[in-house]
């Protein structure tokens, strides 16, 4: 394989701002349909083509199909959000309760992904000055993984109400591994045009121009950041 | 805008994954250029795009061209650098200062993504269990810029031999801030096809058969995993 110099035509680029701006956290249009083996095997092929820091590579992958498993984190999930619903009062912890947050056993396919923290890929270059980017690099993988999926017309849902130490234990991790993400992996009956969080009321999305800073932090200029971002809808 | 029901073609299917196979750590090939406004806005408009937990959208992006503010940023480089290289020898020293880590000075447009942790957005949903969740959107953040910057032929060179105290204070940035990624942005030469750190002898690709694993941690199997995997290079 020989250097890539060429340029991505329109449709190519297209193709990528697609999956970006339609991929989405499912959770409510999976369908049980079976997720084949190939498909599968590009989705992780795509993780693993993730940036990962001094190329240390620190993630494994453990794929989900076995109910007895999956059972046993769903019920994981479930007293983990219990605990999490306590938090709310009066109408927040309404919609808490009507938001449908997991998929686990609703999807025919489940996958860990984790950061080996004591890897020796990569003699630690580039993590003597921030010890996070082993996890930083992992959940880059998940977004690889992520996009990857969208542009294979399957779903995926990322399960964060789960203790990690409870994860570890079910899933007979080590200690010196940390599972970044829990995914709920399949095909969907649709992909919504927009977050649920955002349509059902939870959050709204924020104005990307208020979120730009120029040369420092603080030193913000929403007329200027919109001018820059004037051009999203010729691609979105 | 209505729901996504529509598949992706075969070729927009292959543009995502030419972005993710393509897509590179760039230190060494970049072009002075300037990267245009429209197409920044694109590259920012993707990573407010990113995956956040609760819809947090913890994320700031600091857009820096100020060459002063690189400038001190690169002089925080020179020093972390000299003292990460001081714990290799031998062949390895020899072979860590032969490598190009960074790009701060070469590229017209240097990107900070920093996450607020203790933005109040979303309400903490899905945050109580695993508090790095935040960290791991911002990081997914990035990787969506990273796709769509490969997409418009630009490189990105993630510069994690910084401390984030030291970021921090040059960009003035809060203390309750993280910056997760600092980023070198421009047009390139090319697009090599391999990491820089594999074919500089650096560190091995691994066979990402090993790094499968089925229901449960540690249970391995090679062949089987092989298989699943043995469709990738119809699509790489």
């Amino acid at each position: 394989m020989s250097a890539a110099t060429a340029g991505f035509s329109d449709e190519e680029r297209r193709a990528v701002y697609r999956a970006i701006h339609e991929r989405r956290d499912i959770r409510s249009q999976f369908l049980p349909t079976p997720v084949p083996d190939d498909v599968l095997g590009r989705l992780l092929d795509a993780a693993h083509h993730g940036p990962s820091v001094g190329f240390m590579q620190p993630w494994d992958l453990i794929v989900i199909r076995d109910e007895t498993v999956r059972r046993s984190v769903h019920e994981s999930f479930l007293e983990a959000n219990r605990r999490a619903a306590e938090v709310y009062g009066g109408e927040r912890r309404a919609m808490y309760d009507a938001l449908k947050l997991a998929a686990i056993l609703d999807t025919p396919l489940n996958l860990c992904v984790t950061c080996d923290r004591e890897r020796p890929l990569g003699a630690g270059l580039g993590r003597q000055t921030d010890p996070m980017t082993d996890l930083y690099s992992t959940a880059c993988a998940v977004e690889n993984l992520w996009l990857a999926a969208r542009a294979e017309s399957i779903g995926v849902g990322w399960v964060s109400i789960l203790h990690p130490d409870r994860l570890r234990e079910l899933l007979e991790i080590p200690t010196s591994v940390t599972p970044v993400a829990y995914l709920c992996i399949g095909y969907v009956s649709e992909f919504p045009a927009r977050p649920e969080l955002e349509t059902k009321g939870w959050e709204r999305r924020q104005n990307l121009a208020r979120l730009i800073h120029f040369e420092r932090w603080g030193n913000q200029d929403e007329r200027r950041a919109a001018k820059l971002i004037a051009s999203d809808s010729s691609i979105a």
